[in-house]
């Protein structure tokens, strides 16, 4: 019941990144005829693994094996089936087919084990069609807004219409909720989507917990003036004090572990080469494992670009925009994985996701844990994603002992 | 042989700001049709005054007062009648009616001098239509570059042809040339179109050189990457390192008194809210009295910037796009200009000119010196530049003073 996993994973790959609406490049979005096409392929996979398969109301592909005997509660298993634009075909895709693969490790092996396991090929993570992310699973967790159904893509097509042109009745979204009891966890494998574990030197490694997020814009007014006539001194020039806003964030975030700030926009005012900036808008994003932690560094921020204000007399308004709370995994989930990465003799590095991932939604009805997959370069959302087939192995092996190794949290 | 110069100097101000292609801003550009009917304004205001007049063949409008006898050399006043889109209606202007206020004062004294008095409307110093500045003072100056010729506006239109259309002869164009025997020196009064007079509480002062300029693009190249995945400490966040820029030529310049130095343009790239920079291009502009010290700043701000690339693992590529050697005010022609000020019962200030000037052009065929003019706020190249009726009172009698005592350079 081991051996041989990277093959057919590295192969089922292929065929899933062949399922794009653009021969170019990997385009696969939700409720598309590529989403169809990929769910049928997944679908022939899970059967072929033993898995009794269902596709909920919101377009998830789900396969159930059962445990020792039927009906036993889930460990759950899972990731998306959707892409970015222009993507790397493991994100995402990885996940679902290696715990595909696990299982059919364990039909082979007839080995039925005192729990069942499911793999959920989730509809939507990315959120590329209609610009709300994780679809398909808040639909599993019971937490989809069915405010979303009148969204409309850039076709004009609401979520509604598209998802009765998959075949899917919208208004019976609630039924593709599961049951807190029938699950007794769930777990991801998926790709770092960073550099961590490629400097460590380490083919896997476990989420501590994904990243909460908070974002700001910010305004920045100063007063626009000739650049060769308004001296140094008096100058409030807008586009100093933002620098020095970015370099404050970066240094406060800087200062702490997991803690991440990014101002991956800014925009200068009006923009000509002899004109003193009078107005900057940009555009923070704050990320880390702890709510609080996030708190903490949120605070400090505000409080250094208000300091900056006042030292420049320049006006620095900031809004929050966005608010995304951590999603820890649970410690007991966390211990299984460290101990199956330690199995297949791998030192066991815990490192928190900065990205997104479907158990942010999860995490309303199950506790969660993810194995993340070192890729080259820490590069993802781009054709240039990859990793190599002895880390998918390695993967495929952990993923499994996690699985067989799996003991359901103790009762209170 | 004085008084009263300001109601008139507005009334023609108002007058020539009338002349606009745009009926709700002022904007005169050269050789236009508002241009002949500024110049015949002009010329209107010159004959009044005593002057004999001339259009040259590159359309600007002379006026000459004769001295004590005819063909004497010349103390040559001037300013530009052309203007930016949606201008202010000072600049420039303010210095030609001024001239020709202070040269009529002279004529209703019937007052003659030991030299001539003339008096340039300038047809381009902007540089608006065809994108190369000072077309007029450098006819003049015998430093035109015929090349531009065959510059197009951007109707299509040839500079030649634009000429030809006015009525000048650009076959002739060398014969706009003054001989330097026949020029004493060239003095030009203008707005400050900066705020230091302003803050100095003073209506006038005595300019020191028209600041050189240097351009420099420059190129960021670091590693984009996800905002959420890439640690801190692996980033190579060409925002972070650009901004460090900003503020190390902020810093550099703040230390000399007349230095600047602004980054008035600055893109992001990708420029997305959860993406670190990974590339960023943006535009130094540093402008000094002396060359000397534009050099020295050069050269430090170059060292900052490699010293910053190197310290974070950035590509930081800078590139010269321009450079404009400074052109200092004679000493002894400030010493006068510092002496009719002070008999004005005005506190001589002198300071560099920040913005370029015809004399910048005049330079070539003559020693020069100006009168700046304090403006609201330093506002220029706006419809909001504001002079009072006191400060273009005083700068008036502080121009005909200056022309009245005027002593010509001392033969070697």
């Amino acid at each position: 019941m081991q051996g041989g996993f990277s093959t057919e994973i590295l192969q089922r790959i292929e065929a899933l990144a062949a399922i794009s609406e653009d021969p170019a490049w990997l385009t696969r979005v939700f409720l598309s005829p590529e989403h169809r096409r990929a769910n049928a392929l997944v679908q022939s996979w899970m059967s072929e693994a033993g898995m009794a398969t269902r596709s909920d109301a919101v377009g998830n592909m789900i396969g159930r094996y059962e445990g020792e005997r039927p009906g036993l509660p889930a460990l759950v298993l899972g990731s998306h089936l959707d892409t970015v634009r222009k993507a790397g075909k493991y994100d995402g895709m990885l996940g679902v087919v290696t715990a595909i693969a696990c299982v059919a490790a364990l039909h082979r092996a007839e080995r039925r084990l005192p729990f069942a396991v499911e793999v959920i090929g989730f509809a939507d993570e990315e959120g590329v069609r209609f610009g709300a992310t994780m679809l398909g699973s808040r639909a599993v967790a019971g937490t989809f807004d069915s405010a979303l159904l009148d969204r409309r893509d850039g076709a004009g097509v609401t979520m509604a219409q598209a998802l009765h042109d998959f075949g899917c009745d919208p208004t019976v979204l609630a039924g593709a909720a599961m049951a807190p009891r029938d699950i007794l966890a769930y777990a991801e494998l998926h790709i770092e989507q960073g550099p961590v574990l490629e400097a460590r030197g380490l083919p896997v490694g476990c989420v501590t917990s994904i990243n909460g997020a908070s974002r700001f814009e910010v305004d920045v007014v100063g007063t626009a003036g000739h650049a060769g006539t308004v001296p140094m001194a008096t100058r409030r020039d807008a586009l100093a004090a933002a620098a020095q806003c970015v370099l404050a964030i970066e240094q406060r975030c800087r200062g702490e572990a997991d803690l991440v700030g990014t101002v991956g926009v800014l925009q200068v005012s009006p923009g000509a080469i002899n004109v003193i900036p009078g107005e900057i808008r940009f555009a923070i994003d704050l990320r880390a494992p702890h709510d609080a932690q996030r708190r903490r560094a949120e605070a400090d921020v505000l409080e250094l670009l208000a300091a900056i204000g006042r030292e420049r007399g320049v006006a620095i308004a900031p809004r929050k925009v966005h608010d995304l709370p951590a999603a820890a995994c649970a410690p007991w989930l966390m211990a299984q994985i460290d101990r199956a990465i330690a199995a297949e003799g791998v030192a066991p590095l815990r490192l928190p996701s900065g990205a997104g991932h479907d158990g942010m939604a999860m995490i309303a009805v199950a506790e969660i844990c993810m194995i993340f997959v070192r890729c080259a370069g820490g590069i993802s959302h781009n054709p240039a994603e990859a990793i190599t087939a002895e880390d998918a192995e390695i993967a495929a092996r952990v993923l499994l002992r996690f699985i067989t190794d799996f003991e359901p949290k103790a009762g209170p």
